[in-house]
């Protein structure tokens, strides 16, 4: 421990356009005192995930944007290492929403408690957290994919698309991933076995996209838009189901891009909807169940992309972005 | 009648862009004779309906092309006048698929018979008929309007969208109409109920429809796509429904038109769902038993815009495209 220092990464300023290291600032503070009814968390693990881009926009949103001057929001597995609050003692570990700092208060609204006999505690911030229940409940709850169909996922090997492909191969559909390169295609048809994966970078990917969904696409889980978007859309099948998860690709778009092709919605009777995991939050029982049976019983992997330090926290933000990490990213302090 | 001649009016050419009526062509032909098993009917009524441009293109869709030399497709109200079926006797009335021409055989699949005392005939093809349940189904079934919510529909003095906005009123919304000139809004407002009907060629036309739904758009019914569609995305609230059931702005797009905004999609948790009637045929009987009850009871109003003679048809069916019609687009047979 650091002693009485709480290193924090303020958002400084709103980017237009792609974000910079510019739009953040490292700041150190002193360790908070909890008040009546708090506890203080020394946090483990954050979370890095795009839905942060959102936060650090003014637009409206279903989330309040992040604040100027104040630490960027965001998911955190954390100790207990003071409370007044009753339902925490010190030692506990707990999910919460620390943000970008070392240490952080909670009034206790929002914790979890987490065992770590159960399963690793990062796992809280990824396949068993809101990575993997978005990834649950937009597949099973709006995708509704049935044995035999093929469901396509873009930035498979990330933190939702891996889950999401793999949750469609245990409802026995043919399920194909998309992703940047060739070490992660590789990954997501080896390890986590997708009947394919494909290079949204190869020169011929709408071709090999089209080679390894021999019978059309049932289900595309939209996490990226943008071009691949483009890519999937003629392929997609009558009644086929897009659950809208995000849109990486024109996150930092100052003009708005062009939607898909509304013909194709009315003439293959396409189904599109956008949803948060917290609009499924009835649901979330049965996805900490499903997806926790699934990962002990070896069905279900995981793969972790670890950076050490807070102070890595922007670049690799700045790199999610840009599709440069390799599974669930997060910072893991090192204080 | 007309001794032995039936007139049809064949496909013969399809459009690049706009149809004209080029694309037509009038000829006469002997009335044919029913085969055993047939009927022969003399068509009293000719539906004319936006989904026919798709007919006339030859690109993929839910239903075949038209075929290039031959009678173009349509719903139509006729007598029978020669009968080889025992289901059905010389004199029945009955709702079928005769096409644009003066008389058309049936083997009988997909004849219903129709009581004249029930209803006005013409309204098999209306408001009783494939418009009104389309109404009926895409806004029960996809927009699942609540009271107090309100309901925006496009065309809405055409034979879809005069009954989206009055089952509206019905289920207790607030029913926004978009029509194009003053003299159909005033008919939408006054004759058919609506809260408010907006004049989609003014000039301030998108002040108009947000101060016509100071509490948003919760179902927005997509008829016609384009500019309008445009002015409505960004009054969606969050969780909007949107039933795509038309898309007549763009029909005779030569270049795909751009879709809506997907950032909204998923940041306002937007459903889109692309259907025909015919995805809801489960839904049928409700639909009739419903619609005919409003009917008969007055609550439900309808308006029919019937021109005489077939040789009309082309013409009125450019004009439907134009939106030039007022009312459900009927061709009363002038033998």
């Amino acid at each position: 421990m650091a002693g009485s220092i709480n290193r924090q990464i303020l958002l400084k300023s709103r980017p237009q356009g792609a974000p910079s290291l510019d739009n953040f600032e490292l700041i150190e503070t002193p360790i908070p005192e909890p008040g009546e009814g708090e506890v203080l968390m020394r946090i483990l693990y954050l979370s890095l995930d795009p839905y942060m881009r959102g936060r650090m926009s003014a637009a409206k949103s279903y989330a309040k944007p992040a604040a100027i001057g104040q630490p960027m929001v965001g998911g955190t597995v954390g100790e207990v290492v003071k409370s007044r609050n009753p339902k925490y003692a010190v030692g506990d570990l707990v999910l919460g929403y620390g943000g970008w700092q070392e240490y952080a208060l909670s009034n206790g609204a929002g914790l979890r408690k987490l065992d770590p006999a159960a399963a690793p505690v990062s796992t809280a911030l990824g396949v068993l957290g809101m990575p993997g229940m978005t990834a649950y409940v937009g597949l099973t709850e709006i995708g509704g994919p049935k044995p035999g169909e093929t469901v396509v996922v873009a930035a498979a090997s990330g933190a939702v698309g891996s889950v999401v492909g793999q949750i469609a191969k245990i409802k026995g559909c043919r399920a194909v991933g998309i992703a940047g390169g060739a070490e992660k295609c590789r990954f997501v048809a080896g390890e986590l076995s997708f009947d394919a994966c494909v290079d949204h970078r190869a020169p011929d990917f709408a071709k090999q996209l089209e080679a390894a969904c021999p019978n059309g696409i049932d289900v595309y889980f939209e996490n990226v838009g943008g071009a691949v978007q483009q890519t999937v859309w003629p392929l997609l099948n009558d009644f086929a189901r897009i659950p809208v998860c995000g849109l990486i690709a024109q996150y930092n778009a100052t003009i708005p891009m062009p939607g898909p092709d509304m013909f194709s919605v009315l003439r293959k009777r396409l189904l599109l909807r956008g949803f948060i995991v917290s609009d499924f939050a009835a649901k979330q029982g049965d996805s900490l169940r499903d997806v926790g049976d699934w990962v002990r019983s070896g069905r279900l992997k995981y793969r972790e992309d670890i950076v050490d330090g807070l102070e890595q926290a922007p670049a690799a933000f700045l790199g999610l972005l840009q599709g440069k990490n390799f599974g669930k990213l997060l910072v893991r302090m090192a204080t």
